[in-house]
């Protein structure tokens, strides 16, 4: 065999330290052992019937032929609307590329912005492909750390220093963010932004967790003054309106970078299904009320979970605004998040994400994702309160 | 703004020459006069109802959250067993990434094999996306120059002289053909893997036409002695079973490379969407039936053709073995290809794909996509025929 492209073989190299735990969990579901699994970023519903019916009306109609490349017109349109109100910045079709999938457009973006050799940046923690999203490119990825004590939200000081050290062309931020829900505040984006266009760099805003807000308010960048000729946003309706599985998103950003992520889609996807298109149009049209259903379950669980985290001052909650994570402090327990993970699925059968698997910045954290029923959550999360004091305690 | 990145403003630098007719042809549609469309790979009809009815059965059965990225296990099986039964080669599911369509498909394979700045040839004429797809990745792309006098297939010589010029890391081959619908004799890819070989490169052959061979017999290079450890083979639905616009394909190839390309797609697509794999799984084990029920229309249309053009010698039929297209041979005429489809569309509102725009190689030679209504098809052919008769005698 001739050899595999050296950008592939390095893609891991940060090595997803803790990811052991998740796929321990999912054996030990498959050998039928009671695990209660918090691992991942996946609603504990489908997708609405009424938007599968719309996507098989579609189909049936005839919309089974190539879709035009950068997207049907109709959800470009729908695309460019929604943006515009959540930002106050014109927004055009022509500003906007679907693409199959959120996880398609943070790849498209980095193809964008960097040529082979040059840096970009992201955000630690971060949601487990940023590196290796960024790499693919050829690019190299560089991580700016933040701290628990500042919630990590990325400061601009750190940032500054770091653009001076490593000369980057884009800083990927996530908010609300996965893994730690924290939703950056204004005046946190007001500076970073600064600091990107003193640089010169683009800024990737990766917003997929837009519809999913418990406390303050969800800014994109791109609605901040001077930032969208540098800002690429990126959404999708996996979370918003559960549709994980069909791989549809987009990328808004200047006429010129979406003109080229047009001619970048030909080469690597040629467009996404007609139909699906067709049923994201549907489900956007429905408005807040379908949204808002499928985030409810989430806020309902953050609610209990505030509940059942007070009072006690063994696990920390990171004072998270949205998402459908709980970011939690761990480390009054004296274990890292990775040994707290494996002893926690050991000893109570419920799975979580180390804070390691998501970077060096958030050790002695775990994830928990609220992916399943209230009740069935808030007993996982009562046991894991009383496994961390039974450990805080030498136990 | 800030830069684009290279890669992607270089992306068209062969300027797909012979665009405009299709561009313009688009827009007389859209004017509302009457044009025959000659120039797409796409069928005349839809996909069948079967096969959306089972998608859609199975997104009401709730197979709508995230797929596993490599592809489900089912539809990875079933390509391992008909790439097996076709090849010989013995081919396992892990052998199998399945991909959102075949474009996707031939992307991955080049960033598998391509390091920035690598080299990478295809056979001219070309697929549009082939040189674009190369660059995309960073590397450079080199065409293999054929002849009309040997049919358009590529010469064993012609690609170790090249080989030895440029250092290739891997060559892309295409048979059944598009343009040409020439499909490559076992002889001249038994010479051409033998270079291959001698030149350590990789073999990219991408067979989505393969189940539309009219004369002759399609040979899959992984069926080679000696030469499935250095090949990829590409395959998709969308020609088959219809389903363009479902973008469902795949890449076959040794276990190392697939694991690699499957770290990428983690990276840039994050898998398919499970309803459309089970869609694609449940038309494969329809079985051959409904393959050549879709293939059948272009075997009719291109017996058809073989009449009208008989008895006359201005207009030459490149000896197709398969695809749904006729490349036709005009130079008698004296005009280029681009010349002859632009005066044709407006002579006689017929539009067809001018020869340069697949390459240098095939100028002076038009494509004629088979995909309308038989009678419509043979009119347009006689009308076609009748124009270039006039122009070769100086009308």
């Amino acid at each position: 065999m001739p050899r595999i492209s050296p950008r592939l073989t390095t893609l891991n190299e940060d090595g997803n330290d803790g990811w052991g735990v998740f796929y321990r969990a999912r054996r030990m579901v498959a050998e039928g052992q009671p695990v209660i699994e918090l691992t991942i970023g996946e609603h504990d519903i489908g997708t609405d019937a009424a938007i599968l019916d719309a996507m098989h009306h579609a189909a049936r109609a005839g919309h089974t032929g190539y879709a035009m490349v950068p997207g049907i017109a109709g959800l470009r349109q729908a695309v460019a609307e929604r943006v515009q109100a959540r930002t106050g910045v014109a927004t055009r079709p022509e500003n906007v590329l679907i693409t199959p999938g959120g996880q398609a457009a943070l790849f498209a973006c980095h193809m964008g912005v960097c040529a082979p050799g040059d840096t970009a940046l992201y955000v630690d923690p971060y949601y487990a492909t940023y590196p290796g999203t960024i790499r693919s490119t050829g690019a190299r990825a560089v991580a700016l750390r933040t701290t628990a004590e500042n919630s990590f939200v990325p400061e601009a000081a750190a940032l500054d220093a770091l653009a001076r050290e490593t000369g980057p062309v884009s800083l990927l931020v996530n908010s609300p963010n996965n893994p730690t829900g924290v939703v950056y505040p204004r005046a946190a984006l007001d500076a970073l932004c600064q600091v990107v266009a003193d640089h010169d760099m683009w800024l990737i805003s990766d917003e997929v967790y837009d519809t999913q807000v418990w406390d303050g308010t969800h800014i994109s960048p791109r609605a901040l003054p001077g930032i969208a000729d540098r800002t690429l946003v990126i959404g999708s309706m996996s979370k918003s309106h559960a549709m994980t599985g069909s791989r549809v998103g987009w990328v808004v950003g200047p006429e010129p970078m979406i003109a080229a992520l047009i001619d970048l889609a030909t080469c690597t996807t040629y467009g996404v299904p007609g139909y699906i298109q067709d049923a994201a149009l549907f489900a956007l049209q429905q408005g807040p009320d379908m949204e808002q259903a499928v985030a409810a379950p989430f806020a309902r669980r953050r609610a209990l979970a505030r509940e059942i985290l007070a009072g006690q001052n063994t696990v920390g909650l990171v004072p998270s605004g949205g998402a459908m994570y709980l970011f939690l402090d761990i480390r009054a327990t004296g274990l890292s998040g990775e040994a707290f993970a494996n002893d926690l699925l050991d000893t109570c059968g419920i799975a979580v994400m180390p804070g390691e698997s998501f970077g060096a910045s958030s050790a002695g954290h775990v994830r928990v994702a609220m992916t399943v029923d209230d009740a069935v959550f808030a007993t996982a999360l009562r046991n894991l309160v009383a496994f961390a004091e039974t450990r805080a305690h030498g136990g």
